[in-house]
């Protein structure tokens, strides 16, 4: 028997890649797909803008798409709902006894609220039994970080163990479905590009600094150093681009840290989970790589993609990282995290 | 009378900038067209490539194509010339009596040939008595920077005049046309980026040290701080974005910072130099600006275009950029420093 | 004194065109703007997504945006309203005493309108005596058709006076500016092309008949033939393109084609019309031509450039063209209908 | 024992296709790979400008590229060598023995040479004997189509037998990758289409009358119709887009077209041949699809996917259609041509 999940969000581009990688999940099966308004009491397929290029899935085709208020037949659900919804149903679902898997932001640094990446900090779900007393929740949320965040600090993770990271500079060249559909214009992409993204660099500035620290005596202790974060949106479909350099508080040579990168494995890996990358770091020694078009998909778009790690003239090193913005960077994030819950026996069938 | 100028490369994206720019000029008309020996003895329009909006005009459209070897029928020669031909071809025009103003990359770096970028280093010209001398030629070679690089420096010579340098950061996400034509294949330019371009982080390290140093003693000292810089290919066609951040060696806030780069004034603008813009920086205001496929052709594509300037979290000040890479970044900018070389006297008809 | 001019629709981007082409124009200076509620009241710079490379006219930049209700101080208006809205609103417009000059769909198929080329069917212009009085309007409107409709009619028109067109296919492959702005999705735009544009088809279809019919005893009689018409939306920003195979009632050969496009002349070029093309149908020689990018601005974007004429298998001859869809497909054709009004004494100041 | 494989022209991008798709194929291995003298004596992943997104298989990588003549270690060769090459080399290998299964067009229309799709004409195989014999050959060369014409034909093929075709217009619209790489230039294809691709249209209006025809006495019975070709290039990565009007013998509606369409089965679907699919044509009831980036992997890139069937005012009816030029389109044909000859007992292991 599969746990039963609902999807919060059901119609958005993330909300499509939780239908497509739960489709023959070995956990999981979704039982309830829920969204905003103006879709609620149509059929997913009907009202879905569907961009992915494998098609609906049979079984979630014909689903009725429900409002996003509790009860809804499932034993936990995935939000990837909007910022401007997200907060209040969140909490309302984690309030009627739901594990709120969450990929979006509001909650992202509330201070009893873990921002999980299975490879980096599963101690940090002690939070949740805080959580769930202070706010008198029989549920609860746990969430993944920003898309661009968590290809990030994937790279990052390894070296701030292996050496200490004392500054990170991330110069980032977004994909569009980062935006959402219909998202980023037309005419804004076709021989352009934007050098903005509303809200993302103190996203990126912040959340690594969460993921890093440490959850002790009921309270997250921050990782201490400096992240500069540059936000561009460039005419690419999936997979964020990140021109990364970084100090370190000890002294190392490029080899090391490549060494440092690859040989990065952690508990996602051990529990052997479901959506776990064999290595959550690739590092490819071509020097034009990686490429969003041919690399994306490396590990089923789980891993952080390395390439060009050189020496810096400022900091110590730099290097090009990518992820899958959709899967790693979003629904596969929540996913991961879900099956590190299982695991952990925070999931329990209702 | 005008001056007689020939274009080395003639037949090249930024050759093909030369002749559209020159097409009307007050100071200089074209009189010979040079390029590699596939193209010698045909006629221009057959065997150029022309990829530009404007059709190709029409006192050039039936030259020759002649050898890229002295003579040619002119009082100054402008070189784009690959860098497989251009060092040992541009010498041989300048010992053949011929002033060579080159955008190619060959001399740039040369002990005794200005890196001239008429706003920032007009004192520099010192350098080719030096030059002539030396190397015993009747003629002498100018160099411009690199595209990436004199959009760079633009910004960065009022911020080191009022306040010194320390380190800049840059990552650039770089036209197409920068490559060339054919250059970059379709197949890695759509749906994708390329981390790499070659020898363009060395240039972009390097280059600006040289035009933001002293020229003394029959020298050049170079500017003393440090400059990294990671070069992406984007798909765009022309206008070259760069993520900037630098550390002053003076406290500023961000609102100095504005204030010094939009009041750059420097002598092509005294002098009125037909090519110069009005202002060598323009910054914009609004928060997702400078765009490539918008705001490239401000100041008809001469100026460096700023926005975005804030405090950055490890030097002091980020901004984005954006230079049109084919007119300021090449053609421009070699047209720009012949109509300095008038006004200095540097230029004689034959 | 020049006429005075509103604009309605001036925040979209046919409104961003008018605004643009008006500026200096010898004829027309804007002096209303009219837009959607959401936009009234506040300042055209502030309310309008400028897409355009050119900065916003300064006379413009702070004019007040009105609603789009008479009055409105202005000799005459034109109008790019969606057509949600443009049926009642020019409808008021006219009745209200001001020509209205439509570049929307509404009412060109109205059997008192006049759906204007003016290199085709001036004489059209009789309609508006008829339509002033069957609507008792002090005003009345006069309409341009599509924009692809446009860019094929010019080429069609001295083929149908010279040979007798029996029969037209098309296959267009259209611009995303033609959906205006946010239009269409960059996900739907980076690597793909949509094989369906909303109702352009019937228009294709349809308009054509009318324009290139006549205006007798009061009513259109509309030409003979028939049209098919395929309509797609491709990754390009500007410009359709079009390839198009007719049939003809004269047996004719390629060259006598090619003479009868590029010696099309007509009433504006006559009457040298300040935006007319100096040659409406432009025929290049190149076997790859046109090219969107390199070849719309031909003729300032007024004139149909047509390539690569040949004999077809099925119909008699195909070729392929191309029309800049925001100038002369949308808001070029509308200020040259206007410059043809004051021609013909049909727009007085108020 | 699986078949040994030759493969010339391995490292082009429909090489690289062949060797993607026959890695963990039942039937087929690869034993050689052969290139261009500039590839010769070299490692395969060291020479080949890989350009698929997943990665080169470990089998193949490390072989050594051979020159293109025979003798290679296999049992047959697929070739996609440049035409400039195929002619010759193909005949070579044929003469000494090999089944040569070619995507070049050098041989497509010898008169004793099948031009073969699986689905259509199997029947065509006869002419194997014939040509071994006339050219005293203990090999032979069969063919596939062009990549526009085969995705045409599929769909062509039931019309013509259930309706009987009269006449068929064309426009392509057709992807980057079917020029090869480098192929395409960037700066021809962002902001871009091309109206022109060298000996496509011939191709697209001579080879279905071949296919679609009888092998009979010896000789090839062309089909009876005319086709109308107009192609042209745009920046889509992958997947040929056609706009197709096909006049009828027999009066049919929309209904019985869609009907015939999507109930096409033929012998690869009967014989379960590996790669065939399993429906040959894909009807899609979407009024704006198919889409290449979202359709062109339907039935994993084999099928042609078919939409807006409609009536046609010129000829009968029109629809879109789109074909994977790389797989459906050339390595795939080719490679299910392989399968139909073992099938029918045409070759053997050497």
């Amino acid at each position: 028997m599969k746990y039963r999940v609902g999807i919060l969000g059901a119609t958005g581009l993330v909300g499509q890649r939780f239908v497509q990688m739960l489709e023959d999940h070995p956990l999981f099966e979704i039982t309830a797909l829920a969204a905003s308004d103006r879709s609620e009491g149509k059929v997913y397929e009907d009202v879905c803008p569907w961009k992915l290029a494998s098609p609906i899935p049979e079984k979630v085709r014909k689903l009725t798409v429900q409002a996003c208020t509790p009860p809804l037949d499932c034993d936990l659900v995935f939000s990837s709902l909007p910022s401007s919804m997200a907060g209040a149903v969140e909490e309302a679902f984690a309030a009627a006894g739901y594990p709120v898997i969450s990929n979006s932001s509001n909650h992202r640094m509330d201070d009893d609220v873990p921002l999980l990446v299975p490879e980096i900090n599963s101690a940090h779900l002690a939070a949740i039994e805080h959580q769930k007393q202070r706010r008198e929740w029989s549920g609860y949320i746990v969430t993944n970080p920003n898309c661009t965040t968590i290809a990030l600090v994937l790279a990052l993770a390894p070296l701030h163990t292996a050496f200490g990271i004392e500054a990170v500079s991330v110069v980032s060249m977004q994909a569009l479905s980062g935006a959402g559909y219909p998202g980023v214009a037309s005419l804004d992409a076709v021989d352009n590009l934007i050098p903005y993204i509303d809200g993302e660099e103190e996203k990126v500035e912040n959340e690594p600094l969460k993921i890093l620290g440490q959850f002790e005596d009921g309270r997250f202790n921050f990782a201490d150093f400096r992240i500069s974060a540059q936000c561009n949106r460039v005419p690419v479909t999936d997979g964020h681009t990140e021109a990364v350099a970084v100090k370190l508080r000890t002294k190392t040579d490029v080899k090391s840290v490549i060494e440092v990168l690859q040989n990065f494995r952690a508990e996602p890996q051990l529990l052997k989970l479901h959506s776990a990358p064999e290595k959550p770091v690739v590092v490819l020694s071509e020097q034009n790589r990686p490429q969003p078009r041919l690399d994306r998909n490396i590990e089923r778009g789980m891993a952080t993609v390395v390439g060009r790690v050189r020496k810096d003239n400022i900091l110590d090193f730099k290097f090009v990282l990518l992820g899958h913005n959709t899967i790693r960077g979003a629904a596969g994030a929540a996913l991961l995290n879900a099956e590190l819950l299982v695991a952990k026996n925070f999931l329990r069938k209702r």
